[in-house]
Protein backbone atom coordinates (compact mmCIF):
# COMPACT_ATOMS: atom_id res chain seq x y z
CA UNK A 1 0.00 0.00 0.00
CA UNK A 2 1.17 3.28 -1.31
CA UNK A 3 2.46 5.52 1.86
CA UNK A 4 -0.14 8.20 1.42
CA UNK A 5 -3.20 5.91 1.60
CA UNK A 6 -1.50 4.47 5.24
CA UNK A 7 -1.21 7.89 6.16
CA UNK A 8 -4.83 8.29 5.37
CA UNK A 9 -5.77 5.14 7.22
CA UNK A 10 -3.23 6.04 10.45
CA UNK A 11 -5.68 9.52 10.51
CA UNK A 12 -8.84 7.95 10.28
CA UNK A 13 -7.83 5.51 13.07
CA UNK A 14 -6.53 8.19 15.42
CA UNK A 15 -9.78 10.40 14.84
CA UNK A 16 -11.98 7.00 15.20
CA UNK A 17 -10.58 6.47 18.72
CA UNK A 18 -11.12 10.11 19.64
CA UNK A 19 -14.27 11.29 18.35
CA UNK A 20 -15.94 7.88 17.43
CA UNK A 21 -16.87 6.88 13.94
CA UNK A 22 -20.19 9.18 14.08
CA UNK A 23 -17.50 11.39 14.12
CA UNK A 24 -15.95 11.29 11.26
CA UNK A 25 -16.35 13.58 9.12
CA UNK A 26 -14.09 13.40 5.52
CA UNK A 27 -13.03 17.35 5.86
CA UNK A 28 -11.54 16.60 9.25
CA UNK A 29 -10.00 13.45 8.55
CA UNK A 30 -8.11 15.42 5.41
CA UNK A 31 -7.06 17.40 8.00
CA UNK A 32 -5.92 14.94 10.38
CA UNK A 33 -4.11 13.67 7.55
CA UNK A 34 -2.26 16.54 6.30
CA UNK A 35 -3.72 15.70 2.18
CA UNK A 36 -7.43 17.09 -0.01
CA UNK A 37 -10.34 15.58 0.56
CA UNK A 38 -9.90 14.81 -3.14
CA UNK A 39 -6.84 12.63 -2.08
CA UNK A 40 -9.00 10.86 0.09
CA UNK A 41 -12.00 10.10 -2.24
CA UNK A 42 -9.54 9.00 -5.01
CA UNK A 43 -7.67 6.26 -2.96
CA UNK A 44 -11.23 4.90 -1.21
CA UNK A 45 -14.31 6.22 -3.15
CA UNK A 46 -16.61 7.09 -0.19
CA UNK A 47 -17.03 6.95 3.96
CA UNK A 48 -17.98 3.18 3.33
CA UNK A 49 -14.06 3.07 1.53
CA UNK A 50 -12.66 4.72 4.58
CA UNK A 51 -14.20 2.77 6.82
CA UNK A 52 -13.53 -0.59 5.55
CA UNK A 53 -10.02 0.21 5.12
CA UNK A 54 -9.74 1.39 8.49
CA UNK A 55 -11.51 -1.52 9.65
CA UNK A 56 -8.43 -3.53 7.74
CA UNK A 57 -5.54 -1.29 9.08
CA UNK A 58 -6.46 -1.85 12.40
CA UNK A 59 -6.52 -5.55 12.24
CA UNK A 60 -3.55 -5.83 10.47
CA UNK A 61 -1.48 -3.66 13.29
CA UNK A 62 -3.27 -5.81 15.91
CA UNK A 63 -2.25 -8.57 13.87
CA UNK A 64 1.11 -6.81 14.46
CA UNK A 65 1.75 -6.27 18.07
CA UNK A 66 0.26 -9.72 19.30
CA UNK A 67 2.45 -11.49 17.01
CA UNK A 68 5.61 -9.13 16.58
CA UNK A 69 6.64 -9.82 19.84
CA UNK A 70 7.00 -13.50 19.38
CA UNK A 71 8.67 -12.74 15.93
CA UNK A 72 11.62 -10.80 18.01
CA UNK A 73 12.04 -13.72 20.62
CA UNK A 74 15.40 -15.91 20.60
CA UNK A 75 13.64 -19.13 21.88
CA UNK A 76 10.90 -19.82 20.29
CA UNK A 77 7.84 -19.96 22.67
CA UNK A 78 5.95 -22.90 22.82
CA UNK A 79 2.18 -23.12 22.04
CA UNK A 80 0.71 -22.13 25.37
CA UNK A 81 3.05 -19.16 25.36
CA UNK A 82 2.09 -18.05 22.03
CA UNK A 83 -1.51 -18.14 22.95
CA UNK A 84 -1.78 -16.30 26.21
CA UNK A 85 0.41 -13.57 24.21
CA UNK A 86 -1.58 -13.10 21.12
CA UNK A 87 -4.45 -12.80 23.53
CA UNK A 88 -3.13 -10.57 26.20
CA UNK A 89 -0.88 -8.50 23.94
CA UNK A 90 -4.49 -7.06 23.38
CA UNK A 91 -4.77 -5.77 26.65
CA UNK A 92 -1.83 -3.17 27.09
CA UNK A 93 -2.09 0.59 28.62
CA UNK A 94 0.49 1.95 25.28
CA UNK A 95 -1.10 4.60 23.17
CA UNK A 96 -1.05 2.26 19.99
CA UNK A 97 -3.16 -0.42 21.62
CA UNK A 98 -5.40 1.55 23.27
CA UNK A 99 -6.16 3.64 20.34
CA UNK A 100 -6.20 0.39 18.70
CA UNK A 101 -8.86 -1.31 20.56
CA UNK A 102 -10.97 1.99 20.83
CA UNK A 103 -11.26 2.33 17.32
CA UNK A 104 -12.05 -1.54 17.06
CA UNK A 105 -14.63 -1.37 19.75
CA UNK A 106 -16.44 1.29 18.11
CA UNK A 107 -16.57 -0.22 14.49
CA UNK A 108 -18.17 -3.35 16.25
CA UNK A 109 -20.36 -0.69 18.37
CA UNK A 110 -21.12 1.40 15.46
CA UNK A 111 -22.42 -2.01 13.21
CA UNK A 112 -25.51 -2.74 15.49
CA UNK A 113 -26.62 1.01 13.88
CA UNK A 114 -25.22 0.86 10.71
CA UNK A 115 -25.07 -2.57 8.89
CA UNK A 116 -22.43 -1.44 6.16
CA UNK A 117 -19.09 -2.74 8.28
CA UNK A 118 -21.64 -5.99 9.12
CA UNK A 119 -19.75 -8.39 6.87
CA UNK A 120 -16.19 -7.35 7.11
CA UNK A 121 -16.37 -7.36 10.97
CA UNK A 122 -17.86 -10.64 10.49
CA UNK A 123 -14.97 -12.44 8.50
CA UNK A 124 -12.46 -10.06 10.41
CA UNK A 125 -13.39 -11.75 13.69
CA UNK A 126 -14.53 -15.42 11.79
CA UNK A 127 -10.27 -15.10 10.85
CA UNK A 128 -9.10 -14.34 14.70
CA UNK A 129 -11.29 -17.10 15.90
CA UNK A 130 -9.65 -19.45 13.81
CA UNK A 131 -6.44 -18.49 14.61
CA UNK A 132 -7.56 -18.90 18.09
CA UNK A 133 -8.31 -22.14 17.90
CA UNK A 134 -5.50 -23.26 15.77
CA UNK A 135 -2.97 -21.98 18.87
CA UNK A 136 -5.33 -24.08 21.27
CA UNK A 137 -5.29 -26.97 19.26
CA UNK A 138 -1.41 -26.65 19.32
CA UNK A 139 -1.80 -27.12 22.95
CA UNK A 140 -4.40 -29.92 22.94
CA UNK A 141 -3.85 -31.71 19.76
CA UNK A 142 -6.93 -34.06 20.81
CA UNK A 143 -9.60 -32.01 21.59
CA UNK A 144 -12.14 -31.80 18.50
CA UNK A 145 -12.26 -28.94 16.02
CA UNK A 146 -15.89 -27.97 17.01
CA UNK A 147 -14.79 -27.85 20.68
CA UNK A 148 -11.76 -25.67 19.95
CA UNK A 149 -13.56 -23.15 17.90
CA UNK A 150 -16.04 -22.87 20.16
CA UNK A 151 -13.30 -21.63 23.23
CA UNK A 152 -11.53 -19.98 20.98
CA UNK A 153 -15.37 -18.13 20.13
CA UNK A 154 -15.55 -17.37 23.83
CA UNK A 155 -11.74 -16.21 24.38
CA UNK A 156 -12.49 -13.50 21.58
CA UNK A 157 -15.79 -12.17 22.41
CA UNK A 158 -14.38 -12.23 26.10
CA UNK A 159 -11.38 -9.96 25.12
CA UNK A 160 -14.01 -7.48 23.43
CA UNK A 161 -16.01 -7.60 26.35
CA UNK A 162 -13.13 -6.82 28.82
CA UNK A 163 -11.40 -4.80 26.70
CA UNK A 164 -14.42 -2.48 26.69
CA UNK A 165 -14.93 -2.38 30.18
CA UNK A 166 -11.22 -1.29 30.35
CA UNK A 167 -11.41 1.85 28.25
CA UNK A 168 -14.80 3.25 29.63
CA UNK A 169 -12.64 3.45 32.92
CA UNK A 170 -14.71 -0.08 34.64
CA UNK A 171 -11.74 -1.94 34.67
CA UNK A 172 -7.98 -1.60 35.71
CA UNK A 173 -5.99 -3.06 32.65
CA UNK A 174 -4.00 -5.23 35.12
CA UNK A 175 -7.03 -6.99 36.37
CA UNK A 176 -8.83 -7.57 32.95
CA UNK A 177 -5.14 -9.59 31.80
CA UNK A 178 -5.45 -11.65 34.96
CA UNK A 179 -9.22 -12.56 34.10
CA UNK A 180 -7.80 -13.35 30.26
CA UNK A 181 -5.29 -15.06 31.40
CA UNK A 182 -7.51 -17.27 33.93
CA UNK A 183 -9.91 -17.65 31.43
CA UNK A 184 -7.10 -19.08 28.63
CA UNK A 185 -6.42 -21.80 31.61
CA UNK A 186 -10.06 -22.55 32.55
CA UNK A 187 -10.84 -22.91 29.21
CA UNK A 188 -7.69 -25.68 28.81
CA UNK A 189 -8.44 -27.26 31.44
CA UNK A 190 -11.94 -27.98 30.24
CA UNK A 191 -10.61 -29.22 26.79
CA UNK A 192 -7.88 -31.68 28.51
CA UNK A 193 -11.19 -33.62 29.47
CA UNK A 194 -11.96 -36.76 27.86
CA UNK B 1 -41.92 6.75 40.03
CA UNK B 2 -44.34 8.85 37.82
CA UNK B 3 -45.69 7.36 35.10
CA UNK B 4 -44.46 10.67 33.31
CA UNK B 5 -40.99 10.36 33.71
CA UNK B 6 -41.50 6.73 33.34
CA UNK B 7 -43.02 7.38 29.47
CA UNK B 8 -40.18 9.34 29.02
CA UNK B 9 -37.69 6.89 29.79
CA UNK B 10 -39.04 4.22 27.67
CA UNK B 11 -38.93 6.88 24.70
CA UNK B 12 -35.22 7.53 25.88
CA UNK B 13 -34.94 4.16 25.65
CA UNK B 14 -36.04 3.81 22.22
CA UNK B 15 -33.97 5.97 20.78
CA UNK B 16 -30.88 5.20 22.17
CA UNK B 17 -31.29 1.90 20.49
CA UNK B 18 -32.17 3.40 17.32
CA UNK B 19 -29.77 5.51 16.72
CA UNK B 20 -27.30 5.60 19.39
CA UNK B 21 -26.54 7.67 22.38
CA UNK B 22 -25.01 10.55 20.32
CA UNK B 23 -28.14 10.64 18.13
CA UNK B 24 -30.00 11.53 21.02
CA UNK B 25 -31.53 15.12 21.37
CA UNK B 26 -33.82 16.63 23.61
CA UNK B 27 -36.21 17.90 21.03
CA UNK B 28 -36.32 14.78 19.60
CA UNK B 29 -36.94 12.41 22.74
CA UNK B 30 -39.76 15.05 23.61
CA UNK B 31 -41.16 14.67 20.34
CA UNK B 32 -41.01 10.10 20.98
CA UNK B 33 -42.30 10.46 24.45
CA UNK B 34 -45.53 12.93 23.33
CA UNK B 35 -44.48 15.47 25.88
CA UNK B 36 -42.81 19.10 26.13
CA UNK B 37 -39.08 19.44 26.31
CA UNK B 38 -39.92 21.71 29.65
CA UNK B 39 -41.06 18.64 31.15
CA UNK B 40 -38.22 16.40 30.27
CA UNK B 41 -35.83 19.00 31.52
CA UNK B 42 -38.13 19.54 35.04
CA UNK B 43 -37.91 15.90 35.74
CA UNK B 44 -33.83 15.07 34.31
CA UNK B 45 -32.33 18.84 34.68
CA UNK B 46 -29.87 18.02 31.96
CA UNK B 47 -28.65 15.65 29.44
CA UNK B 48 -26.57 14.03 31.64
CA UNK B 49 -29.68 13.17 33.99
CA UNK B 50 -31.51 11.51 31.06
CA UNK B 51 -28.30 9.55 30.74
CA UNK B 52 -28.22 8.54 33.95
CA UNK B 53 -31.86 7.92 34.93
CA UNK B 54 -31.65 5.89 31.39
CA UNK B 55 -29.53 3.75 32.72
CA UNK B 56 -31.24 2.56 35.66
CA UNK B 57 -34.48 2.27 33.72
CA UNK B 58 -32.38 -0.09 31.49
CA UNK B 59 -30.90 -2.22 34.42
CA UNK B 60 -34.31 -2.36 36.25
CA UNK B 61 -36.00 -3.89 33.08
CA UNK B 62 -33.08 -6.55 32.53
CA UNK B 63 -33.49 -7.37 36.21
CA UNK B 64 -37.35 -7.99 35.87
CA UNK B 65 -37.24 -9.65 32.05
CA UNK B 66 -34.24 -11.86 33.72
CA UNK B 67 -35.67 -12.96 37.13
CA UNK B 68 -39.88 -12.45 36.14
CA UNK B 69 -38.99 -15.61 34.69
CA UNK B 70 -37.83 -16.86 38.00
CA UNK B 71 -40.90 -15.78 39.90
CA UNK B 72 -43.83 -17.21 37.42
CA UNK B 73 -42.08 -20.49 38.09
CA UNK B 74 -44.32 -23.56 40.59
CA UNK B 75 -41.75 -25.01 40.99
CA UNK B 76 -38.35 -23.54 42.40
CA UNK B 77 -35.72 -23.68 40.48
CA UNK B 78 -32.21 -24.87 41.47
CA UNK B 79 -29.32 -22.70 41.77
CA UNK B 80 -27.92 -24.13 38.54
CA UNK B 81 -30.87 -23.16 36.74
CA UNK B 82 -31.28 -19.81 38.43
CA UNK B 83 -28.16 -18.76 37.27
CA UNK B 84 -28.53 -20.35 33.60
CA UNK B 85 -31.64 -17.95 33.11
CA UNK B 86 -30.12 -14.51 34.53
CA UNK B 87 -27.05 -14.83 31.88
CA UNK B 88 -29.44 -16.75 29.12
CA UNK B 89 -32.22 -14.56 29.02
CA UNK B 90 -30.13 -11.50 28.29
CA UNK B 91 -29.84 -13.56 24.82
CA UNK B 92 -33.70 -13.48 23.70
CA UNK B 93 -34.49 -12.39 20.38
CA UNK B 94 -37.40 -10.67 21.50
CA UNK B 95 -37.77 -6.93 20.67
CA UNK B 96 -37.54 -5.95 24.43
CA UNK B 97 -34.26 -7.55 24.93
CA UNK B 98 -33.01 -6.82 21.69
CA UNK B 99 -33.76 -2.86 22.23
CA UNK B 100 -32.87 -2.67 26.10
CA UNK B 101 -29.66 -5.00 25.38
CA UNK B 102 -28.53 -2.10 22.16
CA UNK B 103 -28.82 0.41 24.87
CA UNK B 104 -26.92 -0.80 27.14
CA UNK B 105 -24.16 -1.86 24.67
CA UNK B 106 -24.17 2.11 23.26
CA UNK B 107 -24.37 3.70 26.91
CA UNK B 108 -21.22 1.11 27.52
CA UNK B 109 -19.96 2.17 24.10
CA UNK B 110 -20.49 5.61 24.77
CA UNK B 111 -18.76 6.03 28.13
CA UNK B 112 -15.29 5.77 26.15
CA UNK B 113 -15.60 8.81 24.82
CA UNK B 114 -17.32 10.42 27.52
CA UNK B 115 -16.72 10.23 30.83
CA UNK B 116 -20.47 11.45 32.08
CA UNK B 117 -21.47 7.57 32.36
CA UNK B 118 -18.90 5.89 34.07
CA UNK B 119 -19.24 5.57 37.41
CA UNK B 120 -23.11 4.69 37.27
CA UNK B 121 -21.75 1.72 34.97
CA UNK B 122 -19.42 0.66 37.00
CA UNK B 123 -21.54 0.80 40.11
CA UNK B 124 -24.45 -1.01 37.91
CA UNK B 125 -21.07 -3.81 36.71
CA UNK B 126 -20.56 -4.07 39.84
CA UNK B 127 -23.93 -4.97 41.19
CA UNK B 128 -24.37 -7.45 38.28
CA UNK B 129 -21.42 -9.12 38.87
CA UNK B 130 -22.22 -9.32 42.63
CA UNK B 131 -25.44 -11.02 41.91
CA UNK B 132 -24.02 -13.72 39.62
CA UNK B 133 -21.16 -13.82 41.98
CA UNK B 134 -23.99 -15.02 44.80
CA UNK B 135 -25.59 -17.31 42.29
CA UNK B 136 -22.20 -19.39 41.22
CA UNK B 137 -21.52 -19.51 45.33
CA UNK B 138 -24.94 -21.19 45.71
CA UNK B 139 -24.04 -24.02 42.80
CA UNK B 140 -20.56 -24.11 44.66
CA UNK B 141 -20.46 -23.38 48.30
CA UNK B 142 -16.68 -24.32 48.91
CA UNK B 143 -15.27 -21.99 46.10
CA UNK B 144 -13.28 -18.98 47.68
CA UNK B 145 -14.80 -15.33 47.42
CA UNK B 146 -12.38 -13.99 45.08
CA UNK B 147 -12.70 -16.99 42.77
CA UNK B 148 -16.10 -16.39 41.89
CA UNK B 149 -16.29 -13.20 42.00
CA UNK B 150 -13.24 -13.80 39.01
CA UNK B 151 -15.79 -16.36 37.53
CA UNK B 152 -18.66 -14.06 37.46
CA UNK B 153 -16.17 -10.74 36.24
CA UNK B 154 -15.71 -12.73 32.97
CA UNK B 155 -19.20 -14.21 32.82
CA UNK B 156 -20.79 -11.00 32.90
CA UNK B 157 -18.03 -9.70 30.35
CA UNK B 158 -18.43 -12.45 28.04
CA UNK B 159 -22.25 -12.05 28.12
CA UNK B 160 -21.65 -8.18 26.68
CA UNK B 161 -19.27 -9.68 24.31
CA UNK B 162 -21.37 -12.07 22.69
CA UNK B 163 -23.92 -10.07 22.66
CA UNK B 164 -22.27 -7.19 20.60
CA UNK B 165 -21.45 -9.62 18.12
CA UNK B 166 -25.65 -10.86 18.14
CA UNK B 167 -26.74 -7.05 18.00
CA UNK B 168 -23.77 -6.26 15.55
CA UNK B 169 -25.25 -9.57 12.90
CA UNK B 170 -21.85 -11.78 13.75
CA UNK B 171 -23.45 -14.33 15.84
CA UNK B 172 -26.91 -16.09 16.11
CA UNK B 173 -28.44 -15.60 18.88
CA UNK B 174 -28.77 -19.44 19.87
CA UNK B 175 -24.99 -20.08 19.07
CA UNK B 176 -24.28 -17.15 21.60
CA UNK B 177 -26.73 -18.77 24.09
CA UNK B 178 -24.90 -22.10 23.05
CA UNK B 179 -21.60 -20.58 23.85
CA UNK B 180 -22.81 -18.72 27.34
CA UNK B 181 -24.06 -21.88 28.63
CA UNK B 182 -21.01 -23.73 27.93
CA UNK B 183 -19.30 -20.99 29.38
CA UNK B 184 -21.46 -21.58 32.77
CA UNK B 185 -20.40 -24.72 32.67
CA UNK B 186 -16.53 -24.60 31.89
CA UNK B 187 -16.32 -22.03 35.14
CA UNK B 188 -18.54 -24.64 37.34
CA UNK B 189 -16.06 -27.37 36.28
CA UNK B 190 -13.13 -25.05 37.18
CA UNK B 191 -14.76 -24.11 40.41
CA UNK B 192 -15.40 -27.49 41.45
CA UNK B 193 -11.37 -28.20 41.26
CA UNK B 194 -9.80 -28.07 44.90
Amino acid sequence: MASRSTQILEAAARVIARRGVRGLRVEELAEEAGVSTGLIYYHFKDRTGILRHTLEFINDRAERYTTAALDGETEPLSPREELDQVLLLELQDTPEVRENSTAWGELRASAVFDPVLREDLARATLVWVQEVAALLGQVQPLAPAATLAAAAERLTALLEGLSMRWLSGGLAVGHARTLMSEAVEVELTRLRQP
